[in-house]
């Protein structure tokens, strides 16, 4: 294989973009990226989103996009891998270039939640759970987490208010970030206060609806030019799980997560001591935490006590979601891995502005889909 | 970039599986081309499909399947490229296994139609559309390329009982196909007394709504062992178009299917005089003839000719669809291009039963998306 390098970020604000439309939010982070690259256009495009069919009544959403990012008549396809599209976008970019295909291809992750009508968005996101054993029984994308979360309370004797130091981090970071979607401070009052959405996960758990779009520019070495700031992408893996919670031996191991970490930690021999910073799919509380625990960070039960003692804000043993993560940047499902690599790579390069973790050189992302059932984690390094 | 070979192929029937949903149709393919290609499993999955979104509220497709299938924890995504999902899922494959990531990959095409309740399934194919500007003013699918039909015949002075011979011959090669939807002759007079959906578009015209799912394991050269009858991937290529119609120059071309055709056969050093047999996108008569044209068959407004004159029946100069295609065979759309690329294996193999080309080497297979605004092509060669 080929070494791949990320030679261009682009990113949309993550908000509630009323005037924006799929074909605009994409086409502008991908300029975006391409201009970061100072590259006119590619050959490839791989795009990463799970809802444009359910909410958006668009699917051909690659072709769109190459359309109307003035890629045309590029290669273009999307990648749909529930809340892990985004990451898999990039993997599927990475192989194309890995394998000789392109010097050059684009990954994009875009979604735009807020054209769902009434019941739509939640419809749509319970189709990452088993539709003929879940979701149609009635299981909300939220009332399955909150399983997990439940079950966790009960091996470890953590309680809800144990988990705000996830929450209360994110916001902070996100503070720091121009296109994160919630910049203010939360308190850990304000968390323990919120609203119950599925007991025991509260709003201020949970990750929040909203539209955008990342992409990123990847090449092989020989398109590397002096003015770029090449970060290498050292491995990049991805695995699956059970569709249905409930066909689990054991709901409290992210088999996919476990597994992708893994096989990138082994892939670039490395192990989780050798990451400065973890880009996590924090989409609920519980999520943050089991991730951390497959990738190595903690042992079983124990991730609580690393938000519990600090070890996860900037500074910390391991700083995760630096730019505000799934929770504060916020969570438009098929962008949120595009996101992660490119906010990943801002770090590697040094310009992540405030957020910055001193002496980046090895980051770690992962993007989950489902729950736990899929899961794409890269390495990327300088 | 490493060779790619083709060394399992599997197939459900096409029709109206009204007891068979996506988990099973998916895992009957993918377990029979195991079988074929004699191994027990492989550590990654691409699923090409369209509609499971809109019209089987199940993303996450690809987990499922992996699950259905027992593979987990391969590597498992979706990719969708509306009609041409099917071939651009062998295309993601083709390419995990040429960039070394994996020495076997399976590449599944898999739709279920049938689900659809009223309507659904017409919007849902219109979200191959441009859904802001042709699909939310009413367009459908069918009344879209009727559009291209209506345009041809005025440009060529080509009546619509011309285009009978394109339906009959795929009928009469269904009828060879123990997995065809449609094994009953039918007649010229047939075709032109059939009813009509969007005129000039007739019922004899269009490929059915059905269900169905094909899959290909697919492999590097290492893997290749004494009982196969492996067939090699000798170019594989996908192009993009303008997605909405009417901001083509010219409806009739299909730029997409012209451009991927010609990288292959860049690719291939190869020309259309050195193809035996064609596994056309046949949706639409229209579509049949214009491919003929972008694919360098015939030249424009000839490709009705070459039907007149017998030219692609089996025996002919170039046969094309030779199991029924789409129209006989049965579309269901995400998994036709799966469809092609195993009917051209067992072509190249000898193994065609009574449709069988005499000295078949080498094939071409095109997966065509939208109206034309994207396509996945392929050379396979023995």
């Amino acid at each position: 294989m080929r070494d791949v390098y990320i030679i261009g970020t682009g990113q949309t604000p993550v908000g509630e973009h009323w005037h924006l439309g799929l074909r605009e939010l994409g086409a502008l982070a991908i300029r975006d990226a391409l201009a970061d690259a100072r590259i006119e256009r590619a050959e490839a495009l791989y795009v990463g989103n799970m809802l444009s069919g359910c909410v958006n009544g668009q699917e051909n959403l690659a072709t769109l996009l190459a359309d109307s990012a003035g890629l045309l008549p590029a290669e273009a396809w999307k990648v749909e891998a529930a809340c892990a599209s985004g990451g898999a976008a990039v993997r599927a970019a990475a192989l194309a270039v890995a394998a000789g295909a392109y010097d050059l291809a684009v990954a994009v992750g875009v979604e735009k939640m807020t054209d769902g009508v009434s019941g739509t968005v939640s419809a749509g996101l319970a189709t990452a759970s088993d539709q003929d054993y879940e979701a149609s029984h009635g299981f909300s994308f939220t009332a399955l987490s909150a399983l997990m979360m439940r079950r966790y309370m009960h091996e470890t004797n953590w309680e809800r208010e144990d988990f705000a130091p996830f929450a209360v981090t994110a916001h902070k970071n996100a503070a720091g970030n121009e296109h994160a979607m919630f910049r203010d401070p939360i308190s850990a009052e304000d968390f323990n206060r919120s609203p119950v959405v599925a007991s025991p996960i509260s709003v201020l758990d949970a990750a929040p609806i909203c539209d955008g779009a990342a992409a990123v520019v990847l090449c092989s070495k020989e398109v590397i030019a002096a003015h770029h700031e090449p970060v290498r992408i050292a491995a990049s893996a991805s695995a699956t799980d059970t569709i249905a919670l409930g066909a689990r031996d054991d709901i409290l191991t992210l088999g996919s997560a476990a597994v992708s970490a893994s096989r990138c930690y082994d892939a670039a021999g490395l192990s989780s001591d050798d990451i400065d910073l973890f880009e996590a799919h924090d989409a609920f509380t519980i999520i943050t935490a089991l991730s951390l625990e497959a990738c190595g960070f903690a042992q079983r039960g124990e991730a609580v006590r690393l938000a519990q003692d600090g070890c996860l804000e900037p500074g910390g043993r391991i700083p995760i979601s630096t730019c505000g993560g799934l929770k504060a940047r916020g969570h438009p499902v098929g962008a949120s891995g595009t996101y992660q690599i490119v906010e990943a790579t801002l770090q590697l390069r040094g310009r992540a502005g405030t957020n910055q973790v001193p002496q980046a050189r090895r980051a770690l992302t992962q993007s989950i889909g489902g729950h736990g059932s899929v899961a794409v984690t890269h390495i990327l390094e300088v």
